[in-house]
């Protein structure tokens, strides 16, 4: 299959110049050349050549790779970096403008990936630049562990190894060591890595239109970054495999490529390719560790996961493993406010797990502390019968409730509410602690969490733990009329905020705001508690009426026409009513009753 | 079109858990919390709940947004993550868990995207962790600007602004402020930010098939970051046009959703969704701050350009504008410990770009001061003879070497050395300063620069370059014959090194390798140099006669069979064992002539 993917792009001739403008956009520690379209430079904004009193560490080469190599421009890392166009060598013009930008008395290193044209183009720009009076050495990194030896005049290719060839490198200039350490540093560093990659699609350049080699279901192994067809074709594999496959290839002893034996200590990046999600490389991460670790025998010093050398839009990741010295943990630990060098990987691994904390001891009574008293309190026999007659009264509405709701939503609102009632009127003969006012609310809420799914569920739940959260703060024995209020009110409030609705929105808030206002309000007159309650009762009513003339906001309603909605009330609004007025009522009778 | 998308996963199942690993893995910061799989908690190493002194900032939500949440936990920005499974909102025992773990005395503030399911289950942990004795605050972000108001109950979609939100948050929490401070700070940002998307696919999820809504050429306005369709559907356009369009909607003085009007100053955040190369992100980086300083008026203190809040595997991005006051800026440029927060960004910006440094005045001399002397020093006057020679030979030499480069190449090697040679002969009588040899040498590196292309070009500007920069190194007035010698030897490393090729790899090497060692040896035994370079040459021509016995290891005779390559010379070496010899062999008759 032939396609031509779509890009987020202007013109395909622009893509490497216009990114260059975002990048210095995005960090102010960074400039450009001003000589495009040819020279392409990305250089430290504080860096000015001939004053600049470190080596200058330069590296480049074709685009399509980014962040490489212009996000690792920064002190402690690159001092500038040569982009081509897309995956094309820079002219020699553009490197030797580089160079002569940045490069101070103290000389520069370039570090470039083994490709034919990068190792003649740069080696021109190097030998011209020696012959205007520059110090020039040049590193060549070919960490490719794909194909087996040998290799020829075209040697290794240069792959995600070359980020840590820099970070190296950089970090020996920053201290101000010599040109000729600096190289024999990020030489070193070069013969301690291995790299190999997996591609699940290839990379398709802007403007063009690519044959898709892979088909569904399969993968290529050891690719290059360049679009290049892996060294082997297979069908797709668990993570866990594929990582396994290409560690034991870039350690095999029997290409030897990386001096890497049991007892090593290593670095190891998993770099995406482009389009490759950071969830799939970090469970990759999360594979190559303990495989590098109890597998091959390996301490594993640091992980760096991200993309960091990538192949425009290819899907897939390398894995690079690197052996390391002390000296060059250190140069890798170094900071560096190069951009897209990962932060935070530094230091010693805590336990990578804790405990889940258990809820804090004074929060919840044991199971077996909780049970219906003995002996009734007065009070406690009046709150047993406000929750016996709120609940029956919604059992009741049972099928009204289904009713309502079939026309408006998905027709089961009365057998939830149906099992919530259930549950505390089962539950409340077993073991609600009546005597105790807000921990009896509290295990309304266990009854509830237990038996009522969906959001109506988790709404009561919250409603619950609301009123339950403001009667434990505010009362100590005993629950007065106005504490009650308050309850209602802030479970009211919390159902709100979380929930989203408000007064009109064609919800059980409908009932229940109305109420709370009549009852805040009477007993703030002065009117007897058990009368305020019973006005408030009314007012729920009433509100839970007046949902018929409301436009739904919320849930399934919202998707129903408004003369189905105006024949019937909202059903949650009908449910809140009925059970806060049979509570009301209730208490009311027993009041009178004494 | 339906169609699976390939991923590098274990089971679809264990992405989120895997993931998590992943990550504790790569930083050592964080830890988890060992409740797997039904409590994904990523939190903070060194932060121990009941110990806590600063307020805990708490976010999380469905998975699939990576880095968000996870990888916004460390010192100043979250304190813990709350993961839920892919594009679900977290269970409430898990939200408690994770509050448990982190919050101490100054209590916790929650931060929560917009939508139904994450406001009911963090609200509901909220309200069970205040019934537990914790100072809770929820503060919910809802920043889309896609969709017209009025939203309803649902409100604004929660998208990449909840980012800026999370840093303004963790910032002040860093700096000891008490719980009803911090949550003021976050819901004042919260009020100055907009998002907008646009998506180039859908995204897919693990083990899923994924219906692809959006056809080739097409792209998605508006849309959200769980895969929900977005507000328009459009022809793909440039994305400078993309763009504008999206800033004129966030910026929309109609929907009035972000109070930001001309002169305000402003951060703006690219964010891409997930398998976007940053170079496209960058690119519209680049188009986005000129655009909201130009036209629409504002200053642009900050860009944050990457993937922070991604949509799995959604090629596209939404952008992020946030008005800010120096408080806010402050918070977002405070430092944090957080792995995926962008580094680099804060400062005020130098100009983009700076001049292209000149040559340096001393190593290049002005066109019009190069040209021929009026009198030939008698060493000029050799020199003259032995380019002349040199060149002459190669020009004779056309059709052989043609010949031999169709049998074994591309057949153009006499063509590309013919008009090397003659554009030699030509310069010279023109500008060749003969009077200065390593001048000269120079000189006819730029005449081979200027006809010669592909890599022969190079690699012969290469070797001439290396060969100035010795002789100008290591000769002050006049040129012994050891440092032609030396030059020699120097021309030939920088070709190998820079080149890949070894002798015995059928390149020009092979004739040019044996020279040196020759004149090197003999010199060195004392043999009078005219004698010592000619037998020099015999070693060339042997040298390259000997090719026709080597296998190709470089360019496209490495294609070639052995049988082929067995009947012919490599072109490149007869080249160079034959301007060599012609060169030696006119100074020796000129020695011999005087």
């Amino acid at each position: 299959m032939d396609f031509q993917s779509k890009k987020l792009i202007n013109d395909p001739n622009d893509v490497v110049t216009e990114f260059i403008e975002g990048l210095v956009e995005t960090y102010p520690g960074l400039q450009y050349l001003d000589g495009f379209p040819e020279v392409k430079v990305v250089l430290r904004a504080d860096v000015s050549g001939a004053k600049y009193d470190k080596v200058a560490v330069i590296s480049g080469g074709g685009s399509g790779h980014e962040p490489a190599h212009a996000g690792f421009v920064g002190e402690g890392m690159l001092t500038a970096a040569i982009c081509g166009d897309i995956f094309a060598s820079p002219p020699v013009d553009s490197i030797l403008a580089g160079i002569r930008a940045v490069t101070g008395p103290l000389g520069c290193l370039l570090i470039v990936k083994n490709y034919t044209g990068d190792r003649l183009n740069f080696g021109l720009a190097a030998e011209q630049a020696k012959s205007e009076g520059y110090k020039v050495e040049m590193v060549i990194v070919g960490d490719d562990c794909a194909l087996p030896p040998p290799r020829g005049i075209a040697g290794r290719r240069g792959l995600a190894g070359t980020i840590l060839v820099h970070k190296v490198a950089g970090a020996a200039a920053a201290c101000g060591l010599s040109l000729a350490e600096v190289a024999a540093e990020a030489k070193r560093a070069s013969e301690m890595v291995g790299t190999m990659g997996v591609a699940l699609s290839v990379c398709t350049l802007p403007g063009q239109v690519t044959p898709d080699r892979l088909g569904p279901g399969k993968m290529e192994l050891g690719l290059g970054i360049h679009g290049e067809p892996g060294a082997a074709v297979a069908d797709l594999q668990p993570v866990d495999i594929v990582v396994s496959h290409v560690l034991t290839q870039i350690l095999s002893s029997e290409t030897n490529y990386v001096p890497i034996t049991r007892g090593s200590r290593v670095v190891v990046m998993i770099n995406g390719l482009g389009a490759t999600p950071l969830m799939e490389l970090m469970i990759a991460a999360g594979k190559v560790v303990p495989r590098l670790q109890l597998e091959h025998g390996l301490a594993v010093e640091r992980v760096y996961t991200g993309s960091f050398m990538t192949s425009l839009d290819m899907a897939g990741f390398s894995i690079t493993v690197m052996n390391i010295e002390q000296t060059i943990l250190n140069r890798l630990d170094a900071p560096t406010k190069a951009p897209n060098w990962p932060v935070g990987v530094d230091g010693s691994h805590p336990p990578a797990k804790i405990p889940v904390p258990l809820p804090p001891s004074h929060s919840k009574k044991n199971d077996e502390t909780l049970c219906r008293p003995q002996q009734l309190s007065p009070e406690g026999h009046i709150l047993e019968m406000a929750i016996e007659a709120a609940a029956t009264a919604v059992i009741n509405l049972k099928d009204s409730l289904n009713d309502w709701d079939s026309k408006v939503g998905d027709g089961d609102c009365g057998s939830t509410m149906f099992r919530g009632a259930s549950a505390i009127l089962e539950d409340m003969k077993k073991c609600y602690p009546l005597n105790d006012p807000a921990e009896t609310v509290s295990e309304i809420g266990s009854s509830i969490r237990k038996v009522m799914g969906g959001t109506s569920g988790i709404i009561y739940d919250i409603f619950i733990k609301a009123a339950y959260a403001q009667l434990k703060a505010n009362s100590q024995s005993g629950i007065t009329a106005l504490q009650w209020a308050g309850a209602l009110e802030a479970a009211i409030a919390a159902v709100s905020k979380y929930g989203g609705a408000k007064e009109g929105y064609r919800t059980l808030l409908d009932a229940l705001i109305p109420a709370s206002s009549v009852v805040k309000e009477k007993l703030a007159a002065g009117e007897d508690p058990v009368e305020a309650f019973a006005l408030s009762a009314e007012a729920a009513v009433a509100g839970a009426e007046s949902t018929k003339n409301m436009q739904a906001q919320a849930g399934r309603s919202s998707y129903v026409s408004a003369d189905i909605l105006a024949s019937v009330p909202d059903p949650g609004a009908m449910a809140a009513a009925s059970w806060y007025k049979a509570a009301v009522l209730a208490v009311k009778n027993s009041y009178q009753a004494s």
